[in-house]
Parts: C-alpha cells; sequence; structure tokens
C-alpha cells in the first residue's frame, strides 16, 4: 500500500481494500518522445486531459475529447433533439471552439455506433475540421449516408475498423470491443495512453442472447482489468433501474404471439435504427408466410444499408414495395414503419390520420408500437395510439405488452461492467446528473469511493497523471442551436422572444409623423398576431389605438426624440391590454419619420 | 326473452345470454305527471338523454348532463389543463351553450368530489348559469374557497349532502354512494329516471384499507345492481392496468421507511388534494418526533380547509410556520409542498433553484416526490430531480421508490364493479379514446356486448328508453380556452398565430408611401421579433430590406393599392429568408400612405 500518494484516500476506502478492493496501477509507458514539460504534463509526470463536449448531465449530443500534449482523439460526434422549451429548433450540437482553435492535433474521431446522438453532429463538425473518422462498417455506413446528403462524403476521411483492429493515434493506442446494443456493430473504446488505459464503454447493454449472437466482448474486458483501468467512462442511462436489461429476443416473442393471433395486416412501427428488431420482424413474418413492405424514409434508409452490408438477413422475395400491399390479401401482409414517437411527419402517424400518400389504417388492422416513448413524447404518442383505436384497429403499445427492451445497461450489468474493469476512477456518462449521482452511489456499493466518480459538466478538463484523476478547469464548450440552414444564429435573445410571442402574441403599433415637430402624418395603425381574435376585439384594438394618438399628440411639437415616444407608445398599450385582458403581448412601435 | 324488441342485439349477445348473461329491466316507474308526447319521450315511450359535455375521449373537463322534459341535472363541472400545444392558454373549459339556453330546465350541478377536473368551471358556469350546487362537506369547502376567490360566493346557492342523502330533482330521485378516491368525501351518483337507474361512479377506485377507514360502499351497488341499471357511467382511466390498483396505505409503509433512514430534513412534494396522503405524512411525522410546515399556496388552502372541516387529523403543536424551521434541529423538521409536477411556479421547484422567498433545499437534505408525472410533466418532474440531485439532495422518486398510487380502478375492480352493477348499458367516462375501446373489450369478457358500450363524444345525445339506448344527435358543445381574464377569445386561428410565431418569429415590414403616385416617403424599414439573432444577422435584414425597396420602386406610378404592394412585400421577403435560412416567419407588412 503506498497510502502517502493517495491524498483523497479515505478511511472507507482503506478499509474497502482490507475487504480485497485493489485500485491497480496502469502499467502503460510514458512515450519516448522529446517533449518540453508543460502542456502534457504537471510537476513532471505526464498528464492526459479527458473533457467532454456533450453527454454529461444530458442525455445527447455525445462527443468527448482525449488529449496528451501536442495529440487529440475524439470520440463520438452527436446531436440531441430539442425538447419542446426550443422553439422551433431542429437540432442541438456540441460547440466545437476548442477543436476548430486545436485542428491540427486531431489525429481522428472515433465513433461507437451509428446512433444519432453519436454521430449526428458530424457533418457540422466535418464542415469545420477536416480530419479522419474511424467507424465499425455500419456504423460508417450510416455516416456516408449522412455525408452524401449534406454534400461532403468527397473530402470525407472515412476509415473503416473493426472490433479487433488497433489504432496508433499519435501517442494513443486505440483498440475496440464489441457491445450490444439497440444498433448493431457497437463498440466500446480503451485507449492506452501515457498515463494508462482509459476505457469508453460506448453504450451498451448485455445481451446474453443477442439476435446477432455477437455477444459482449467479456474476454477483452477482463484483459483490461487485468493490465489496469486508470478511467473508465460509462453509460449510465439505466443505472436508476434495478436487474438485468432484458434480451432483445424477448420482443421477438410478443412479435409471434401477435402474428400468431390475427390474420389482419400487421404494421409494427419502431426506432428506423434497431436493426435487430426489424430483423425480428422480417424473421417472424417469414414464419407466419408474410410479405414485409418497409415504410418512413429513415426506415428505407437504414434497410438499405444494413442489408447491403450484411447486418440484415432478408429472405429473397420477402420485401415488397409498398404499392403491392393491395394486391395481396391481408394474412399476408407486414408493414415495418417509423412514427413509433408519434412524430406528426412520421409515416405511422400520418397512415393513422388518413394523411399518408400511399396506405392508410384500415378497421381490423394490427398495430405494434415497438417502442417507448422518449421523455417528452409521451403527448404525440399517446395521440398516435388514440387515432389507431378510433379507427378500430387492434394496438398493440407498451402498457399492455411487451412490446419494448432497452438498449442501455441496468444496474446488474453495470456492476459486471465495474468488476470486469475495476477502474481507478470513473465518469458516467450518458446521463442527466440524477444518473451521475446514482451511478457515484452505485459504484460506491463496489468499492470506488466518491471521489473517484468522477460527475463531470460540459466542458471540464478532467487531468489524469498515473496516480490521480481530477478536474483542473473548464474549456470554451456549451449548445449551438441549429434551426433551418443557420447554425448558432438563434440564440437565448431569440428563443425568449419566441417564447414570448407563442404565449401572448404581438401587437404592432406604427406612426409616420413629421420630424420638425412630431405631428402626426399617418397612424398610428396597430397589427395584431397571436394576440385576440380580432373579429371579437376589434373595440379592443380601436380603443387602444385612439389612447395611442392621444398620448403622441401631448407630445407634438414637445420632443422628436423617437426612444421617448416609442416607450409612451410601448407603455400605453403594454398597460391598457394587461388591464383588458391580463397578457402581455410583445408591443413593438415603430416610428417613421417624413 | 323478448329479442323481438332488441334490434341490436347480436348472436353474440344471444349467446352471452345462454351462458347466464342476464339483462335486467329497471323496474322504475314512469313519473305521473301530466306531459304531452314531445320532448322527453319517443314513439310513446319516456326517453332520458345523457350528454357528456366533457371527460369522454379526453382526462379533464369533466361534466355530463342528464336530461328528460323539461328537467336537467348536471354532474361535475371541470376543467382540463393545456398541453403545450396550446400556447399561452390558461385553462380550457367545456363549451356550456346548451345549458345557457335550458337554464331554467336546470335542477342542479351535482358534484362527485373536489378535483379542479370536476370543479374547476364552476366559477365560468356559475357566472352564466345561476343554478344550485350539491356537494358532500370537502368538496363544497374547495368549492367555496374557489368561489370567493372569483367573488361569486354570495349569490351561489350550495347544498351540502352526505351520501346518505336523497336529492329529488324534478323526475330524478339522486343518491349517492361512498367511492375511495385520491382526495377525501368522493362520491358515486345513482340517478332514479323514467327509464330506470343510471348510475356514475364518479373518479373510484377500491381500497380495501383506505386511510379514513370509509370503503367504497358496496352494499349499496349490489342494491341498485338487484334493483336493475340501465346505465352505467365509469371511470375509465385505469383500464389498461391489469390486477388492483394498490391501496393508499402502501405509500404510507414506503414514508415510514424514508423517515426511519434519515436525520436529516425531510421534505415531501404532492398533489395538494390529496388529503389521505398528507395524512399519512403528518402521521408519519407524529410517529417520528418530527413537526410539519406547509408550503405552497394550493397546499396551504387544502390543509386549512381540511382541518377546518375535520378531514385531516394533526395533533396539537405539530404543525409550524415556515419561519420557524429554521429554529429546529434538522431530525425535527419535515415540510409538505407543492411542485410534485415540477411546475415552474411551484414552491418545491422555487425551493430546488433556491428562488423560494423563505427555504432553499440544501445537502443532505431528503426530498420525497410522492407522485408520478401527469403526461406532459415528464420533462419539468426531470428537470426538478436532476436540481435536487445536484444540491446533493438525497432525492426519493418514482424510479426507485413506491411513492405513489393511482386514484383510480384498474381492470379487477372495474370488473368488481360491473358484476355488482350487472348494467344494461356502460359509458365508459374519464378517458381518451384507447381507454373507451379498451373498456369496451373488459366490458365484452364480463357479457356485455360491443354494442351496449357506448363510446360517446362530446356533444353527443345518448337517448335511453327503458330498452334501448343510442346516440340520436349531438348538442353545441366543445372547449372554451381561457386566457388570462379573456373567455373564449382566444381561438384557432390565433392558436395559429402562436405557433407560427413561436417556431421562427416574425417579421415586420413598414413602408410610407406617396398615395397618389406610390413613392417611397419613408422606409422600408424592417423589423424582427423571434427570427434571427439580429447582430449576427445585419447583413441578412439589410439585404432584406433593399430587395423590398427595388420591388417596391418598380412599381412606384403603376399601382398604390394595398394589397397588391403587401403581396409585393411578403412574397419577396418570404422567398429570400426562405431562401437564405430556409425559416419562415410570420412576415407583416404595413403601407402608410400620406
Amino acid at each position: 500500500m503506498n497510502n502517502s500518494q493517495e491524498p483523497n484516500q479515505t478511511n472507507k476506502e482503506q478499509s474497502l481494500q482490507k475487504k480485497g478492493y485493489r485500485p491497480r496501477r496502469s502499467k502503460a509507458k510514458v512515450p519516448q518522445r522529446n517533449r518540453n514539460i508543460g502542456n502534457g504534463y504537471s510537476n513532471g509526470k505526464p498528464t492526459v486531459s479527458f473533457i467532454p463536449l456533450g453527454g454529461v448531465g444530458e442525455v445527447g449530443k455525445n462527443m468527448s475529447v482525449i488529449e496528451y500534449g501536442d495529440d487529440i482523439i475524439v470520440i463520438d460526434a452527436g446531436v440531441k433533439f430539442p425538447g419542446e422549451e426550443l422553439l422551433g429548433i431542429d437540432l442541438v450540437i456540441p460547440d466545437i471552439s476548442y477543436l476548430v482553435q486545436r485542428v491540427d492535433k486531431i489525429r481522428g474521431i472515433f465513433l461507437t455506433h451509428g446512433h444519432e446522438d453519436h454521430i449526428g453532429a458530424l457533418p457540422f463538425v466535418l464542415k469545420q475540421i477536416q480530419v479522419p473518422v474511424y467507424g465499425t462498417k455500419l456504423t460508417l455506413g450510416l455516416v456516408k449516408n449522412k455525408l452524401t446528403e449534406h454534400g461532403l462524403i468527397r473530402e470525407a476521411q472515412l476509415h473503416e475498423i473493426t472490433a479487433d483492429d488497433v489504432v496508433n493515434a499519435g501517442p494513443f493506442q486505440v483498440e475496440f470491443f464489441r457491445v450490444n446494443h439497440s444498433i448493431p456493430d457497437g463498440i466500446g473504446i480503451a485507449i492506452r495512453t501515457p498515463v494508462g488505459l482509459i476505457v469508453h464503454s460506448g453504450d451498451f447493454k448485455l445481451d446474453q442472447t443477442p439476435v446477432d449472437d455477437k455477444v459482449l466482448e467479456f474476454n477483452k474486458l477482463a484483459r483490461y482489468g487485468d493490465e489496469g483501468v486508470m478511467l473508465f467512462i460509462c453509460d449510465s442511462t439505466n443505472v436508476e433501474r434495478q436487474g438485468y436489461t432484458p434480451s432483445e429476443r424477448t420482443v421477438g416473442d410478443t412479435f409471434r404471439a401477435v402474428f400468431a393471433k390475427t390474420d389482419s395486416r400487421i404494421i409494427i412501427a419502431t426506432f428506423a435504427s434497431n436493426v435487430h428488431r426489424i430483423q425480428q420482424v422480417i424473421n417472424t413474418a417469414a414464419e407466419f408466410n408474410r410479405k414485409v413492405a418497409v415504410v418512413g424514409r429513415s426506415m428505407v434508409t437504414v434497410v438499405d444499408v444494413s442489408q447491403q452490408l450484411g447486418y440484415l438477413s432478408i429472405p429473397k422475395g420477402m420485401l415488397i414495395e409498398l404499392e403491392e400491399v393491395d394486391k395481396l390479401p391481408d394474412h399476408q401482409v407486414t408493414i415495418i414503419t417509423t412514427g413509433s414517437q408519434g412524430e406528426p411527419m412520421a409515416a405511422l402517424t400520418r397512415m393513422a390520420t388518413n394523411n399518408h400518400r400511399q396506405i392508410a389504417i384500415r378497421q381490423g388492422d394490427t398495430v405494434v408500437i415497438s417502442a417507448t416513448p422518449i421523455p417528452g413524447n409521451e403527448k404525440l404518442v399517446s395521440r398516435t395510439i388514440d387515432n389507431l383505436f378510433r379507427i378500430g384497429a387492434d394496438v398493440v403499445y407498451k402498457e399492455v405488452a411487451n412490446v419494448h427492451v432497452s438498449g442501455h445497461a441496468a444496474q446488474q450489468e453495470i456492476k459486471l461492467m465495474l468488476n470486469f474493469l475495476r477502474p481507478r476512477y470513473v465518469i458516467p456518462f450518458h446521463g442527466e446528473y440524477r444518473h451521475q449521482a446514482t451511478f457515484a452511489k452505485l459504484a460506491q456499493t463496489m468499492g470506488i469511493p466518491d471521489e473517484r466518480c468522477i460527475r463531470c459538466n460540459i466542458g471540464e478538463r478532467v487531468e489524469l497523471n498515473m496516480e490521480n484523476a481530477m478536474i483542473t478547469g473548464t474549456v470554451d464548450s456549451g449548445s449551438i442551436m441549429v434551426d433551418g440552414i443557420g447554425v448558432g444564429d438563434v440564440g437565448n435573445i431569440v428563443l425568449r422572444d419566441r417564447h414570448h410571442l407563442a404565449h401572448d402574441g404581438v401587437v404592432i403599433a406604427v406612426v409616420t409623423i413629421n420630424k420638425e415637430d412630431g405631428t402626426i402624418l399617418a397612424g398610428p395603425d396597430l397589427v395584431s398576431r397571436g394576440f385576440v381574435f380580432v373579429r371579437e376585439a376589434g373595440d379592443l384594438l380601436g380603443e387602444a389605438k385612439s389612447r395611442v394618438r392621444d398620448a403622441l399628440n401631448q407630445k407634438t411639437g414637445k420632443t422628436t426624440e423617437w426612444s421617448i415616444l416609442k416607450n409612451l407608445i410601448r407603455d400605453t398599450l403594454n398597460e391598457y391590454f394587461y388591464q383588458k385582458t391580463k397578457r402581455r403581448p410583445i408591443v413593438l412601435p415603430i416610428i417613421m419619420e417624413i
């Protein structure tokens, strides 16, 4: 024991060590490159930084930086889908100023898997920094598709890797291990650094009976544990859930029960990226002699890409075009579709409201919503379910059947991972603060003291030497909002205005005055939107107009100062409207001078 | 069997009847008042109408009308809280035009219990129709409070009833039976009508061990069943859930476990109206020698009213003022508060963000969120939980403990109710369409054929004679939106504008022209809100302005027609903005003439 070097070590840890817990030391060597003491070193010891640019304290826009001296590698580049409070915003991406300023140092972006919250920001990132991108076959397949759409495919430097490859990226030796998740070909990443092994779980669960038979690579994890892990960055999404996350195959059992029960058409909505789920639909359809049509833009894309790359095995003649559905008897029809989140423009939503160009849900159809609502989507999903019931469809959904399992590890799986790796430090990732805090408690029960479970915020630099890790500062970071093709031109002021407009509407008051003495030449005119129904409120606006006129007339000849007249109009209208309606529309006075 | 009178009877029903199902006939007599054939009679048979004005196909704004000839009674008058899609709307209430036009016929409004979705619309209703209101002691206590706030208490005709009273309201004999629910003093209503018994469950669950020891009155239900029930209107909120809803007491067990575990302050957030829950907090606090402070406007109101009326039993000296909390050691402090739904202005939300005037959550506090999020509130609740974790509070919530039970009956309780009453017809109430449809399936398994489970929409008139029930038409009905003090002045057009404003903002283009030839005298000026951040977008608006000027100049001398010039401005800006930003702000052209 070397307690003198452990300033943070607690009595509790000491007693845990007595019970058998042994923090491991990394055996990785400091590379023999000739460096000045300075960046990369602290007190003569080499230091590596881990900096999350997204994905901590939130679920979404995952992106992390690992830096040593003049070298940087990046893990993932994801987007986040905005909550309803971000009015009109399409996407949120990480602020990568820190990387843009250090583009020459970047050795590559390593992708863990093909979900949007891990690859979705790539087009925006690669527009700013042209760096190599590493990913497995399916992940790159989806990336290529995305970059092609953005016209970025030609200059992209994409490197396909397998879980068995090793990539030397500057001083970093990057290895991979296969994990189970709700999309195939997901990996975790193990990085040998000058201060020891850093392991990033990616998004994972442990599926003992995965649909593609590829179980998480225990063997590598066990080896890393023996080697000694300095830092483990771990998926914490489901850390609140006890036990194990069920196998994806359990959903297949539900599908079989549904198919066995009906001779009508079967429509299944799920996440486009859940290729294993789609495979299970196809397998079940084959078993029951049904054909399968695929609907919804993202579903069609994923099925195409996965099939081409060998991640989806579809019997010949099984896939049919949507146009052919009506030529088949109902008991031979299966439709796989998007819309499991009730998204207004998605295929199922349209089919359920008779707004789809080609197909509509009919009475007697069986519709399976093979998903749970992502927080914030509950009402949309509920509306779709209601619409389906109204049509007379037989709806199979979360409340009444086992139609979905998560892709993230629950407590027992996280514990297993911690026991494999026995990390010196852990960083709970891919979770809100509550998940980070709950993770810390769980880790404590495994002998990892609270101070070694680092709950960091976006942009915080966690510095690691061969002994310790600590937060030493912050870097430029944050959220960039994407609205239409504008990236970053909508900020808090615009959003605040949108909220205000959304709540109470806007009233514009225009008046043209003589610039010499302020005499009113035209107006005042009032125009409103989103405030009151004008036909009902004619008197309200008429009276408001004459109040503005009176107020301005009192100032005639006294001032032509714009700001004074504007404030006068604003105050007059604010007061009057609040008194009459208890609402506060945005009042915009516009004064024109001649 | 009298099948000739049963045009709707199916083979299925016949076979169910063979299995033992026997629709009962009502023994109620047609009252001997001398009526003309006409309203109230159909084909010589008396007909009673049941008309829901709210609460079917939705959860919220419960209100029903029962009509016979010249007499009407009303059950409940509730509000609905708007979803986020109803931008800026404070409340939604039922459209009661039908009642306003028939005010002389109304014999009374009967309230089942004191929840907002059953009594919240009373102030708006009583402003339009002055009619007697019947309710139990606690229900009226809460109603009085509400009417006092609205300045309506003096003219209100409030009649307190107990579950054992009988009210003769025109031809209707109105009885009551006690139910269990998440507020005390809830009742169901049984109405003897000229066509037989109509039973309305109110909101109910069956709690075998209720906190106030008052179990649902089985005996009366059994008696109604023997008498014969023509129509049963049944709470269907939880019809998707199998089994029984657990007893409220199970939450008390959780409280005891929490109190036993900590010596720090305990803060419990729950629904203000859940008096039994509050009683359990008080009981547990007493057991552990803690005092209780009450925070949050609605919580203070309910505790006051319930204590005064004897529904809350609080040991002397147990309640303390919030100011006294800091004088007590932590292990003697319990705080009951609002904010279990993460509502931005509620006490817990403020305490968790250090925005409460008197008290803030501290590290080490134990906070129990004794509620589940109402659909749509998930993100708000999640944000509050996250804030509490950040402070370092120990948070006990739905995902990790049994902190809440529902107040509504699950499948087994609904089945029991159907077996007690053996109704000829049922109307699933208090549910979305999916609940109505699921209820119909459940009822079928109990021998009630599909066509006797009437899934009606708001405003549909269900006509009952002594044999049959059917939907025969619709009455004026719908939703009225309340915004500020405006009732009904925000309609779909205003809402559509608010959505548009919320999504893309607004751009106003003003120009003053010479009314003779259209020469521009001042402007064009552009003002925007919620569109782009102007400092970033200076060029965008500058260029847009010159495009408008160019377009107008081409028309100089050719037209001064407002509509043409306005369209010109609108088209010019729409096209330019979409091209540059892929956004579509509301463009408001304003032309002033001199």
